[in-house]
């Protein structure tokens, strides 16, 4: 099978011009078929300061009420994304910006209000997503910049969380594809602790990550990236790294320097 | 030769959900291929306000700032095109929403400056917009929904009069196909007396268009809309037409509800 990276970019890794630049630079070294996605969390707080918007997130997840969708909206699917898509060109990449309504790449639903209602926030069906779309893009040696908003299908934009996109185009892919998901973010991988460079851990598996679980090693912020790194390694995604920028390019190797995870 | 529609949508069209509706409706009627252009000037005006950031023209064109051209590239890439994209995927349209830097659709160059800066402003290569690239969305039936901003292949997003792609557009594809530029915007077309509905000109060639100017008939906003519409009509664009929302779907007619231009 065909090899595709899907390389997720945190909000974090795109508040710095450098940062953005290097790792720009190693995407655009890659020669396999690739998916960027971005988030993009802190210019839309900035923003969203600036028009009086405040965010509410609910364990680690905006909340999204019809103020914060036209923000995100604006900030992820206009600002950032196209600014890396001229960037990647810049490069002689043919990046293509596109969010989960774009030829319907992404159906979502909105979420279902239980204890908390999340407001416009989309779950994916990962079931729906149409790979044939995304195989003409890619077979059209296009690159695809994701943002991080859906469509309900009937008219609705829906904010949906980046990682949880990346792994969902990554296991609808992976029927067709030989898939690499990579979370791209401001840490060398998945650490013991987060003041020791040496604490990284460069395996886990299921059970590693219940114990670091246990332990109260993790931050809330890498709960829910490691909830779909699992569930994507598990749904038929080859392999999941979790890597700092600095290392991306090693994505390629044998053994990518980061956390690797296991089935 | 395979037809082509390209719909220029204006920015007070866009003001209107209900005409929103109506003209995505009649956009979704047609059979044949379509690619949709959007402006959006009031919405982008609003959310300036709302930062401190007042729109400066000069001769109904405006000026680009930094600051500008974050907000348009956030207003119009991002708000108005995904919205847009939505409604007509509820409508079982498969649009996809670009910028000129996707798929570098549409090749610019900043404007040079002369007698005024007009800052983060692109002038579109014409000659430069790979054909094959539009031919790859249309073929695979998706509808292309255009945001004016362009991008100079540098890495430098732009801000680009949505008139003046819609032309450019059309005539690029005009050596492929059969193409039907059509502006709909908040006239029933040229009229000699904006208050008298009896006025509309239901034809205009370039003897008619130079003897209304003479005549002091039109308006600023209209000019460069003519101006970009005979050029396409002496490019190879098959036919140019400017109506209201109301009568959008005319357009397929052989004497569409609006002022048909003639070379």
């Amino acid at each position: 099978m065909e090899q595709v990276f899907i390389i997720k970019l945190g909000g974090q890794v795109l508040d710095h011009p450098a940062v953005i630049a290097s790792v720009l630079d190693q995407v655009a070294a890659l020669q396999q078929p690739t998916i960027v996605v971005h988030g993009g969390g802190k210019v839309a707080t900035r923003l969203g300061t600036r028009l009086g918007i405040e965010p509410q997130y609910h364990q680690g997840r905006r909340i999204t009420d019809a103020d914060t969708l036209e923000l995100v909206t604006m900030v992820y699917a206009g600002l950032i994304n196209k600014q890396l898509v001229a960037q990647l060109q810049q490069r002689g990449v043919n990046a293509i910006g596109l969010t989960g309504a774009d030829a319907n790449l992404i159906p979502a639903v909105k979420r279902p209000v239980r204890e908390v209602d999340f407001g416009w926030v989309g779950d994916v069906q990962t079931k729906a997503i149409p790979v044939e779309s995304w195989q003409l893009f890619l077979n059209a040696k296009l690159l695809p910049v994701v943002a991080p908003i859906t469509h309900n299908q009937q008219g609705q934009l829906l904010n949906t969380n980046a990682d949880t996109i990346a792994a969902s185009i990554a296991v609808a892919l992976s029927a067709t594809f030989e898939v690499h998901l990579v979370y791209c973010f401001d840490m060398p991988g998945v650490m013991r602790d987060i003041q020791d460079a040496s604490s990284l851990v460069r395996s886990l598996n299921p059970a590693g990550y219940q114990l670091l679980r246990e332990e109260g090693c993790l931050s809330d912020g890498i709960l829910p990236k490691l909830d779909n790194a699992f569930a994507a390694i598990h749904q038929g995604v080859r392999s999941v790294i979790l890597l700092s920028p600095d290392h991306l390019h090693t994505c390629l190797d044998e053994s990518p320097f980061g956390t690797q995870i296991t089935a």
